[in-house]
């Protein structure tokens, strides 16, 4: 611990009390770490404040001292944003003491939440309430406010509702100079210059500690329906898709699976069953959903699926006929990316790109990797809707040493893959966001003005370089050399 | 002219042809003033780029010549934000010439449009492709993609849609340093760090030039209904307005009359009548729409209309029996600034509070300026539903000098509606952007370190002070103390 550290330490101790800093090694430790392992910290304090006023003296001090900090949520980054560097120059600061859901106004559509709560505590508040807040995904039970408003989390309901950057209608966060920027009254028309919000959304807390956030929420659904499809390509996965969305607004959900990462799942899984007797290419996933009792998604769904059928688009389609059927359609798709890790070692891609491009990307991109690195198998499966898939490079079978696999030829397929997604127009973080993980190969696929750009709003904000370090994008070009 | 400016100029007609610059005192003249009439610049040439890369090209250039750039699109600017300063310091740079849609994408949902398309061509080039763009405001046969992009426009059917920060899709511009951020790939999930689509939208030209956007597009209107309701309070209105929230989101517009302004509107305008017989305190214009043939607007807005005169909330009500009569509604709401204004000398104030403060205010604000400011009339009407009303106060009747009263008691009432709005968490700039009649204002009431924030960036991206200045924010405290 430096003397900055032990005296910054001290002091917040003093301010705040001791339930605002913790010390002990051992309950510490669990937040070094990322939740996959990959990435291992160091860190000798976890500062949790209780309010956004307690952030700002956390934050004021900090300053002060010259020590940096790095936010923390529930931890669940997908790419190293939330683990502390290695040298233990920095601080955690958890805002797991922050979990209050301040207001619900069902009329107005808004949920006002401390940076704390956790995603799944606000769907039940939000469905007490007789509303929803129309965004989830895995890691839903850990995941917080804070860290879904940071990384612009997306997840499965992106293509009717939008990634977290339509759903924020307001953050409040402590700026790195100490000021809070408060924007919870959530005004839809604001028209005051450049909009704070939005650069805080995504900037993975380098440009400041997100303390809360007003959300915007939905009609708690009344209705749903769940289908599946068997096709034989991407092509009419999209056609499928763009027959969906003329016919309703009500499409929630639009996933892309391809058969031999299906068959893995359905073996994967206990007591699981393939959604259709045959075999297919690729399979679809879709729901409709309305908050409107009288709508008809299941009638939606049985319509378009049976009319491409009919147009031959279609090989063979089922709606699930009930509740237990329609979460074991949703177990399958939420099991793929466990059951291609089972598969052996692997590089995946949060990729997307334009979504009339998708379907001859997945295609191409598949064919050109596993002509490129002999013996791999790649290919994509997701969010089709969004043009967003995740998308796998397999090591060739009976490799000997998959660390030096990832090191070598794994890497090298990374860059590939990169590569052919940004000739797609396309970008190499779709939903999980740079980290860690994703810096080099953000500074080697980005246009040079646009890291510029980045560093100059990034030292505008933070000139000392406090606020997690080592993420997304540093202030000089050798801190992101690394 | 400087000598800079005679190089500048001299080298893009040798450059980019003599098309692309305009230097004919006559030709320039009506692109000094603004539409008002209130702000009168000057400007030895206007340039004309034909290309983003002839943006870029004339950006670098004046950038080496270190000489100022007035962005400007239809010049129908609220608040002088595309005029240039009465120094001629700086040159404008006319979007005129960059007017093509270069893509519709009807099944994706997009169009990708040159920064000088005027917005009622990109409405005509929409409804041709079978979709809609769902924007629209009292200047769309002159405002341009750009100035709208770059003023974050709104208009009347926000409550549905949104303003432009949720209707673009991607931002094409020149940035300060003559790079071109291109965010055309209208990506549906991108992580990839602070977002510079967002950040230009709103930045009223002053962090770089915007030359391009991808816009989200509607399903072609297939049935519309107007209705009319007289109502005695803006509460009745709230609650109404939640009632319809509540039964369809087909609701698209919202308005707030006020039955003097109303009564105003219809003598002012010739053959006009009001559409109840009665008189009432308030009166609500509601518009619904789909997309969808099959949907009954009119019958919604009759069955929420006759629920709320059941219970009380709604004093008469009327539904446009024919589109000629609903655009005789429309054309009575549209007229209501023009009547106000042939009322006699006053202040407008385009604001907006969050919705459900919004009754209140209404109330509270016009008595309190009223008894501070005796003889003035105060009140508001607009969009409701946006929480975003035009606020005005009426000069004294019999006042013998309109410039004096606007100079002392008139914009000293603006300072207090301002000081009411701030106080009830709103912003003085709802939607007409800061330019430069609200930046005096701006700085008094904001937060200093807001202002700090909105510095830092401009400084990040135009450290120079090259781009659109004098408006919205400054570099320098200096700058913004005029």
């Amino acid at each position: 611990m430096t003397p900055a550290q032990s005296t910054l330490i001290a002091t917040i101790a003093e301010q705040l009390g001791p339930r605002a800093v913790v010390t002990d090694a051992d309950d510490i430790a669990p937040w070094l770490v990322d939740w996959r392992g990959r990435y291992h910290g160091a860190a000798p304090a976890i500062l949790s404040p209780a309010t956004t006023h307690e952030a700002a003296r956390i934050v004021m001090l900090a300053r002060e001292h010259g020590v940096p900090l790095v936010p923390q949520g529930g931890n669940t980054s997908m790419v190293g944003g939330a683990t502390p560097p290695a040298d233990g120059s920095a601080l955690i600061v958890s805002m797991r003491r922050m979990r209050t859901i301040r207001r619900i106004d069902a009329a107005a559509g808004l949920a006002i939440a401390d940076a704390g709560v956790i995603l799944a505590e606000l769907h039940e508040a939000a469905d007490t309430a007789g509303m929803r807040f129309p965004l989830t995904l895995g890691a839903r039970g850990s995941a917080t406010i804070g860290g879904l408003v940071s990384t612009n989390a997306g997840g499965t309901q992106v293509l009717r509702h939008g990634t977290m950057r339509r759903l924020v209608a307001g953050v409040e966060a402590v700026l790195p100079d100490g000021s809070v920027h408060d924007g919870l009254a959530a005004l839809k028309k604001d028209t005051r210059g450049y909009d704070l919000d939005q650069l805080l959304i995504g900037a993975e807390g380098t440009l400041g500690l997100v303390t809360g956030a007003a959300l915007r929420l939905a009609p708690r659904i009344a209705v749903r329906a769940v289908g599946w499809a068997g096709l034989a390509s991407p092509d009419a996965a999209l056609d499928l898709l763009r027959r969906f969305e003329a016919a309703s607004d009500m499409v929630e959900s639009f996933e892309l699976i391809p058969g031999d990462t299906l068959a893995r799942a359905v073996a994967h899984l206990p007591d699981a069953r393939a959604p259709l007797a045959g075999t297919h290419r690729w399979h679809v996933l879709v729901e409709a959903a309305s908050g409107d009792a009288t709508a008809d998604p299941a009638a939606l769904i049985e319509r378009v699926l049976a009319t491409a059928i009919e147009a031959g688009l279609v090989e063979d389609a089922v709606l699930a006929a009930s509740e237990a059927q329609a979460e074991a359609f949703w177990r399958l798709r939420d099991s793929l990316s466990a059951a291609e890790r089972a598969a052996g070692p692997a590089m995946q891609h949060d990729i997307s790109v334009p979504v009339p491009a998708m379907p001859r990307f997945l295609t191409e991109a598949a064919a050109a990797v596993e002509a490129r690195f002999p013996g791999t198998h790649a290919g994509g499966f997701g969010h089709l809707g969004d043009g967003n898939v995740h998308f796998h490079v397999r090591a060739p079978k009976g490799i000997a040493d998959a660390e030096a696999w990832y090191a070598g030829d794994g890497a090298a397929a990374s860059r590939f893959v990169h590569d052919l997604v940004i000739a797609a127009g396309g970008s190499i973080a779709a939903e999980h966001g740079i980290g860690q993980m994703k810096r080099a190969e953000l500074l080697r696929t980005a246009p040079p003005a646009r890291i510029a750009a980045l560093r100059a709003i990034k030292a505008a904000f933070d000139p000392a370089g406090l606020f997690n370090p080592g993420k997304l994008v540093s202030l000089a070009p050798e801190g992101d050399a690394t």
